[in-house]
């Protein structure tokens, strides 16, 4: 999309725009990305101060900010200029969304792939070798399946996502799905942050039935070889689940929750997103996870707690229901 | 359905009935309704106290109670007497049911819809302009869908559905389900209650993957402008989400819970229904919500607590630790 | 599958073998089983010392243990030494895993049966008297559905499963998914259990919608009589739901764990799995089940306590609130 036709867009919605030197009005503005990933082209955003060193050195071509951060900004850029720089990105997602439908390539089907009855695949799919993609499936558009994996009936994988080899996904699971991002206008509407990123899910994966794994915002949701995921979990965007990780069933992890390898939640735990559990540590059912979790921790409850300062404050409930 | 038909079938499961005057044998009974909303042909039924005040000014015709209340009650109705008004009104909820198939009017589609692959849209039902239905999706009898909305891929749609414009509804989602309901015989057996009423989602809705929301046992479960459902999440029978509420992933709402406009439900939360929450309220992930909620406010925890006394549980449990 | 086929599987696996007198190596391996219910022909394991008496007890030809169990076993077996028979029970799962399509009989089908469009019934499946198959269902091979059953849109049911008469399950459910199970390698893999048990739900059972019931790995998992499951509910392998029990929403059970008739499990609450949970016991929403609960019982809270001492902690944790 050209510049000129952005800044159009923008007109009604934004307090101001700087352009750079040597932006023309056919300048090529290619998407949204993260400070960090964008690269010449995009268009990127500060919303919260720890993104001020990223954003200094982002190679974004755009940069929407807010008036008073304006003169730590890198040089020559195309400067947009709002009280809510994640309200002018979210409205951004909607004009540079991939359609649903777009491409026009053939799906491509290993001859050793098994396909059931009322299966549908997006063009642009590919689907490896030996591998059964069972009946009532919907693949969307450029979808690439591996090599021997299962697809049970009915589940749904959306546009873009990426499935390696040996991986199982059980029925009426839902890979790929919009993540739950909105940006609030100050009448506390909320505007759809439109989720352009993917899923990528590494060799050896299994995933139960009726499990939701969102697709990114911006870049990707992994999980990672050899992770084993329960039924009726839901995995948020931009999440990374790390290599051998064991989710339990009804786990919930917010946003950008990631963890080490060979982490286990526990049935019906929850993460709040935005923070990192350490490899090897272990987190009780129903727990929930505010902050980072250090490796190799055993941990419990909500506040989260050390297991064992968790099995004390039972021992401290049961004293104190005596003296009562 | 003829009242002598009606009396027929209750004849072994009630302790007596007194038919008012100027009921013949052929007087229509039209189907069952709370005391509120009966209109004249309608049964309702006294179940607990608190509804006394309805019964005394319902329109009903018919009135299911027990022996205690008989003086009470208005005068001129059928009133049928029972140990259990409950047990008999599911019973009738089952000779009320509209059957799953009925209808013999052709579903009326906009030319401007796209309607993908293996679809099944039932009689009676009407698709609006610009209306996207992705593959695998069932919509049942007399669903309206209106103008700019997506049905992602397998989603299900129940009966009687009303869906206005620009509504999102995520792959897998089921709408219009049956509440759970049941009334429950002396010897332990649960008899269903029929859910005859609808579910109604009002514009610009999004709804995630793999969500629950039930039909009404009578009258709706409405889902109001603007809201957005996070994935795994559960709308039990009549409840009513107000304006741009946010409801987080894997909430679980019970039967009748009320909320609000701009109300916002963290993650895993669950409510036991028959409550309201307060507009522009923010309730905490896992919170356990069992009484009404005032506009506002900030509560957390379970028991629910006001967000700083929540908070200050930690505390306590920390320093408790410590002394122990 | 042949003795010798079986050991040249295992030779770089196991620590060692010794066949009892009369194994010759065409003996024919049938599966395996846990050592209760194990018969002449098949496969069972010591993994932990409270199943020495079952092994002691067993019928089975062959016993996976570790080199310190091996002379308590039973006499003339083949035995297999391990230092992780779960593992090598694992490893043995996938072989004799049945496969997905096997059977070349044709359905048989009810002349009385509703079978909507869109529907997949596999070979050897049976669908009775006045069932009704909604649209998108896709139902394995070997099931058994009985009369009067209405089965929703695109709920998925798995090979094998076993479901009896005037049974509902809502849209999008899966019956007979694998369970959850997985042994692990000394580097942190985990080793897929084949789950080739199965599910059976008795009569008159209702199940929501985005449920999950997931398949035994020996033996069944079992619905029984007029249980009534709410939507989004997880009921993992091998658990027994007593009569007329009702599993309200967003509840989670692991593996084996069983209840007795009439209970009532709260939303949101979980069980860690093998224990059981007595007849008529209430437990409260969100409630943490992690051991026996007598029959009778009313509790809640996790960790679990007697409902009324649960209620006490509240009027706890006021009392410290307000003298902090």
């Amino acid at each position: 999309m050209k510049l000129k036709e952005v800044l159009e867009f923008l007109a009604d919605k934004i307090d101001g725009v700087e352009v750079g030197d040597g932006f023309c009005d056919d300048f090529e503005i290619l998407g949204i990305e993260s400070p960090k990933l964008a690269q010449s082209g995009y268009i990127t955003f500060l919303e919260k101060d720890k993104y001020i060193i990223d954003i200094q050195n982002t190679n974004a071509s755009m940069i929407i900010a807010r008036e008073i951060h304006k003169e730590i900004l890198p040089k020559n850029r195309i400067v947009v200029i709002s009280k809510n720089p994640y309200l002018i990105m979210a409205y951004l997602t909607k004009i540079f969304a991939k359609p649903l439908f777009s491409s026009t390539i053939s799906p491509s089907i290993s001859t050793s792939a098994v396909i059931k009855n009322n299966v549908t695949i997006g063009n642009g799919s590919k689907i490896g070798d030996n591998t059964l993609i069972m009946s009532g499936v919907v693949i969307g558009e450029n979808v690439e399946i591996g090599d021997n994996c299962i697809i049970y009936p009915n589940v749904c994988i959306y546009n873009d996502t990426k499935i390696c080899s040996s991986v199982a996904i059980h029925a009426n699971s839902v890979i790929g799905g919009d993540g739950f991002g909105y940006a609030h206008t100050a009448s506390g509407e909320h505007i759809k942050i439109y989720h352009n990123g993917v899923v990528i899910i590494e060799d050896d994966v299994e995933i139960g039935s009726n499990v939701s794994v969102d697709r990114a915002v911006f870049g990707e949701t992994r999980i990672k070889k050899g992770v084993k995921i329960d039924n009726l979990v839901q995995i948020a965007h931009n999440c990374v689940l790390g290599e051998y990780s064991i989710i339990v069933s009804q786990v919930g992890l917010s946003g950008s929750t990631s963890t080490g390898r060979n982490v286990v939640l526990g049935g019906q735990a929850g993460s709040v997103g935005h923070l990192h559990i350490g490899e090897f540590s272990q987190i009780g059912a129903k727990s929930g996870i505010t902050k980072d979790v250090k490796p190799f921790s055993k941990m419990a409850g909500y506040p989260l707690l050390p297991l064992q300062d968790w099995l004390k404050t039972h021992a401290i409930t049961r004293k104190l229901l005596k003296s009562k």
